[in-house]
């Protein structure tokens, strides 16, 4: 362990540790897996990863790249110790090239502040998480992460142009090139998008950027149960309006809304959908009152928010996911079978399915999520104290990733497999495609150092 | 051979054959390469192509996939002889579900047919090769296929949700779900997308699919040079706006078009942008006029078109690759070198360069492409009886392709690899990076059987 040290200490100077403080630091993400890293290493350039890298293949040591650690599947959890490389010092944004309508940047910039570089051109990276404030590009790419507004701008995956990466034994590779558009060799830049850290390390990215749209307007829709709620969205999908957000959130929800922002003028009785339209002002005016029109049919009210009101609102609803514990002091949320997705068409079934899963086992949950592209949020809460509840907490968590397989769904929509999932993924991916997966995963990593036991490798 | 007949026949029934006349039809793509398959089979299921493959394995015979054979860089031109699998006989579209905003089709399926499938519902699959009414969705997977709209709408690496794909040794796997959004293990789906036919036989495809807009209306702004045209196009998109298509027409490409239609009211006296804009009716009218106003500093010319008059420029924009020899009867387009991309800010730089060339070697160029994502189709025509004039192309389309990657470039934005440009992959995505890939190939087909020669594998 000493000459480890050593020799890590001659790649990157004093930006190593092996401090049980700094070690327990980095033991997890903001799920319930953890493992205790030997090692805390905080690289500043690709030459150092390289090398580092070339040390852990020669030492067998495991390498788990972490951003910010606001994952939520342990994937960035060291769960066989080794190194875990924090990439946040590289963190700076190298280019910023709006003709060519992209940036290149290191993997450790957080989202939002590429944001705030990007709005006086009036381009934003699209990619919405909840964890945009503080969440990492690298970990974006990791877990081909979205948000709310992917129904109409794609996840992460749609982004990336190009990647830097260094392999387990140190090569650096690019897996693109500075163009929108290419057909020249396999897609390896989506190999990576989604990987998870488990077939390299992501050094520099280059992603493509998109004007920022000139006007938003939100159109709050409650219906009484979720099934109609979910009715309606598939009738303004059919007609072919694509809005930039369209979010379900459930009666328990809106109470935790309520608790955070009591002002908000939203109703209680009811399950609401959240519509967004972005663009010009005259389409997002015409689209609006096309949203309103199909959905009040069925929809016990409707109504258009704008400016400050709209903020507010989706204020709240960032919050949602944290601040549920307003609802109950004694409970807490815990992420698990948070991210199920199914197609469109089956949310009501899922709703419902949830709906029947919590009430059997008395756990209290909160719906919400990205109807429109089929993603459901299920926030459970429980008294972290009682060994009972935990039990509870996990069967509901396995029938809820179980419903979603069933609905011809997913068990992670935009959190990722990490190792909270990874027993799920055979079935998922069904066993033929698990084993193409793990036979690219021995090609590029045949020694397992990268990111080892993680997506079921 | 006779015995390996015998067991084709066993499958597929009477749907081979190895006359002389049969393998001949099936020698090649729309390319200049072309190679003697042994038989040609046309299976009509996913279990007959998987038995094929296993023959195949244990045989050591090589499979190369074809759609409609209109590729232009011999992606399914068999040369190294074994079977051709014509999978225009799987041509079912299985299921439109437009609540799920999905479609799964077989691979034949001809992309126009898709279309008007869909075109009742309001819905269309928005990828566009100017072979559309000919090529098969299994040949645009297989080569990332896009068009004049992938700068508003990308390729068909977004659209595609699922792929059925039998592997070498036969198995089958799914590499995906019915989902729009997933975060679930290796995209799988994406490394299928443009590999060529390269690691698994395509057999079905779940693809996403995209509502009609209402509105489209188009611009022709004519400029004096291609040079500043190319700025005009890079002051648009700065500005926020996402057109449709943005299409470059050099001067010669404009009497080509001229010759093609007589009544088109086009100038003939600059290069001509073609910008689409599509949406509703009102946010068409906001984006057209927006490009008139930054165009017409620096344009000779700018209008709208409309209606008829716009289906008309398209419709000879669409047969311009063709009509080349209305020019020169004595001379015939030849595709090489034909489709360099480029960042969008050195396409100027890029015409410019192409235009050296082809006047230092004396071969007329026509030049014209998608300059919204920096893809330019570089036309050359020849006296294909002239030995000197072959080699002359083949010394420009080399030069073409050096340029586009000395700036920054791919030798291919949407037509793939083949064998047309195998040669150059390597340099192109540098050597790390085909290392990997041949890495992926090694893990999937071991003994090589898949598309043997193609893509420098």
């Amino acid at each position: 362990m000493t000459d480890i040290m050593q020799e890590l200490k001659e790649i990157v100077g004093e930006s190593v540790s092996s401090s049980p403080g700094e070690r327990c630091c980095y033991a997890g993400d903001a799920s319930q897996i953890t493992g205790m890293p030997d090692f805390v290493v905080r690289p500043q350039s690709t030459s150092q990863v390289s090398r580092i890298l070339r040390l852990c293949s020669k030492r067998l040591i495991a390498v788990t790249a972490r951003g910010a650690g606001t994952g939520l599947a342990g994937g960035c959890s060291p769960v066989r110790g080794g190194i875990v490389l924090d990439m946040s010092a590289m963190n700076r944004i190298l280019e910023i090239d709006i003709e060519n309508q992209q940036v290149i940047v290191e993997p450790g910039v957080v989202a939002e502040k590429l944001n705030s570089a990007l709005r006086p051109y009036g381009f934003f990276f699209p990619p919405d998480p909840g964890s945009l404030a503080m969440c990492t590009i690298g970990g974006m790419i990791s877990n081909n992460s979205s948000g709310m507004r992917s129904v109409k701008y794609g996840t992460v995956r749609n982004y990336v142009l190009d990647l830097e990466v260094v392999l387990a034994d140190g090569k650096v590779l690019h897996t693109g090139k500075k163009v929108l558009k290419s057909s020249a060799g396999y897609d390896l830049t989506r190999l990576f998008v989604g990987s998870e850290g488990t077939l390299g390390i992501i050094t520099q990215a280059g992603l493509k950027i998109s004007p920022l749209p000139s006007a938003r307007k939100l159109i709050l829709a409650c219906f009484e149960e979720a099934e109609i709620a979910g009715q309606a969205v598939i009738e303004i999908f059919a007609s072919g309006i694509t809005p930039s957000a369209c979010e379900i959130l459930d009666r328990t929800t809106l109470q935790v809304l309520k608790l955070c922002d009591p002002l908000l003028a939203i109703p209680e009785d009811g399950d609401i959908i959240l519509f967004e339209v972005d663009g010009t002002e005259q389409s997002t005016s015409e689209a609006a009152e096309q949203i309103c029109q199909i959905s009040q049919h069925t929809a016990k009210s409707v109504r258009i928010a704008l400016g400050r009101e709209m903020d507010s609102i989706w204020a709240a609803r960032r919050l949602v996911g944290a601040a549920i514990s307003r609802l109950d002091p004694s409970k807490t949320r815990i992420y698990m079978g948070e991210d199920v997705g199914v197609p469109i068409k089956e949310i009501p079934a899922l709703i419902k399915k949830v709906q029947q899963i919590t009430t059997k086992l008395d756990i209290p949950a909160m719906k919400y999520g990205h109807i429109g592209d089929g993603n459901l949020h299920v926030a459970l809460f429980i008294d972290v104290m009682s060994e009972e509840q935990w039990q509870k907490l996990q069967l509901a968590a396995d029938r809820i990733h179980r419903a979603a397989m069933e609905l011809g769904g997913t068990v992670s929509s935009e959190h990722g497999i990490g190792l909270a999932r990874a027993h799920y993924l055979p079935e998922q991916m069904g066993d033929e495609a698990f084993i193409v997966m793990r036979s690219i995963k021995n090609a590029l990593d045949s020694q397992g150092i990268l990111n080892p036991g993680k997506m079921g490798l």
